[in-house]
């Protein structure tokens, strides 16, 4: 597996995968008719620190995270990041590298910490492996997340000081 | 003291207390020089379900409150506010008033729940106020804040269904 800093040309195939984790709604805090371009911007246009990085698999893109500061200002010393995954690469350890490479990534641009604000309690696969990366639930935000087919479920806040 | 509905007219009043509060940054997590245009889009252009609400003392404007949903789609349903009181009339009740004024007005524009996300814990005397409102301290986050004179301290995550 290769981690390597996304590049503009890498957006077709990344947004491939991502459309239907949008779509599906069960993992993002976002609309499932969010545009295309919202989350073009969301993902790739932000300026330094903000960074974004891609996992290749046998020559294709499995995976990507992006990193920015979670709040302006005076909170902006610590990170927040996103992570998508291609199903159809999954049970590889593409997340687990990504979240690695995250952390780093994070820690080598500056970063005090990393902050999740939004792991959804169902999505127990992110749960556990966040966890093992040493992010650790500071809160469950009760009802939180209004999950398409379970209805209002937690969210997570995560942190770990990098 | 009258609370009512922020309009435009009003701006010059409240950006009056509120660039000071801003170039403070002790209580937001904004950078000093965060500009105004940034902040009056922030404060008075989002769009409903977001509000904006201001208390009149004494014929004038005294405090304010911007409410808004704290994260896009399936997390919409919880509202995040933000709060800035003219310290003239300190001492008198306006963020009280404020408070409870938000966490109406949210619950009659449909939000399930309040959460605020960054009640530096230095700023004691908000910390205490949202606590008697019946926001409860879901976490605190180490470090989250950079305050100007003290270094990092901690943020609270508070929560509470309306």
């Amino acid at each position: 597996m290769q981690i390597r800093d996304a590049a503009e040309s890498d957006w077709p195939a990344m947004w491939a995968f991502m459309r239907p984790i949008v779509e599906a709604a069960e993992t993002y805090p976002w609309a499932p008719d969010t545009p295309e371009d919202w989350v073009h911007a969301y993902w790739m246009e932000r300026p330094a620190p903000a960074s974004r990085l891609v996992a290749e698999l046998d020559g294709q893109v499995a995976g990507t995270v992006e990193i920015h500061p979670n709040l302006p200002g005076q909170g902006s010393h610590v990170a927040n990041a996103g992570f998508m995954v291609d199903p159809a690469f999954g049970r590889r350890g593409v997340g687990r590298a990504l979240g690695e490479a995250a952390l780093a990534r994070a820690k080598a641009d500056g970063f005090y910490a990393m902050q999740f604000n939004a792991v959804v309690a169902t999505n127990t696969h992110a749960v556990k492996l966040w966890h093992s990366l040493g992010m650790s639930t500071l809160a469950l935000i009760p009802g939180g997340f209004d999950h398409p087919k379970d209805g209002l479920v937690d969210m997570h806040l995560m942190f770990r000081v990098l």
